[in-house]
């Protein structure tokens, strides 16, 4: 893939969100128990302070972990990626290291010790601010504390450069879809 | 538009929200103060019970007449539509009345009073379940109560039939972009 070069985003960190993608969330350490899982039920809360939430199953091994750690990572990834995003998205960390079996490069956050994918083209790493519960699920709301885009994909101001690169969204189990017209509402 | 036959969906109403649209959110009362803005940032939090949350500047109209009625309504639109939610979506309820000037058709819920948009291919009418506190917004959580969609352009088991319709999705402030391919996983 080559190397990503990633700068830090400073302003409007939730266009890193939209469309909606099917994201990889990193929970746990890098150093200790880790896990990956694929998660489309993320969104943007708060722009400032920067905020993100997740729908989570509190069955989950991911919500193990982050009730753990109070850290994780959003991971947003590239369409030659989709493949990987439904392995990790469609059996347990329970069952399987899907760290290892997925074959995602890892590294380690840089504020967090949570694992981030070395691959994305974006990375929002977040400290747990709140959670609450809605039955079967819980949600996760993160204070973002590092957000981080592959500079030749992301305009600043724009979001996505969607003639650069196709980012998959989640219609359902196996199947995914890519944004690509694009209008320009005239006011 | 000619009419468009609803019907009421059973189970798995989260896939009248995938891939993640730019929504009209309907609140107040058909009866009395009604307004509508759009908002992607909208998703389901859970299952069974079904439900979804959005996240509303305080400040909003939309989060005043939700504090008062605690019911709203989610409307997914189809293409055709996308300057009309951008409409909604730049101005608010308390300058302009926006239920008049864009043009929308309303209707009463079935089961809420809050206003529906007659032309939606997809309508949750909701009630407050929850709200939490994220600084400049609030998340709301809402139980769905009922969902009715477009039967001729949604399959129950799969959502959206995306070769019959092109669903808005939200890049930034006037752009919008549109699901156009489909890949399904092999296993």
């Amino acid at each position: 893939m080559g190397v990503i070069l990633k700068v830090v985003v400073k302003d409007k960190f939730y266009l890193t969100l939209h469309p909606r993608p099917a994201y990889v969330i990193g929970s746990g350490s890098y150093e200790g128990r880790m896990n990956l899982m694929a998660a489309s039920w993320v969104m943007p809360v708060s722009e400032e302070p920067p905020r993100v939430c997740l729908a989570l199953d509190k069955e989950s091994y991911t919500w193990e972990l982050i009730r753990e750690t109070e850290e994780f990572t959003v991971n947003v990834l590239s369409e030659e990626y989709t493949d990987k995003i439904y392995y990790v998205g469609s059996r347990s960390g329970r069952d399987v290291d899907k760290v290892k079996s997925s074959g995602f490069k890892m590294v380690k956050g840089k504020v967090v010790s949570a694992p981030i994918v070395e691959d994305s083209i974006a990375v929002l790493e977040c400290k747990l601010y709140k959670t609450i519960d809605c039955g079967d699920t819980v949600l996760v709301i993160g204070d973002v504390i590092r957000c981080e885009v592959d500079v030749k994909k992301y305009n600043p101001k724009y979001g996505w450069n969607l003639r650069e690169v196709s980012i998959p969204l989640h219609l359902w189990g196996r199947s995914f879809t890519y944004p690509c017209r694009i209008k320009i509402v005239k006011t």
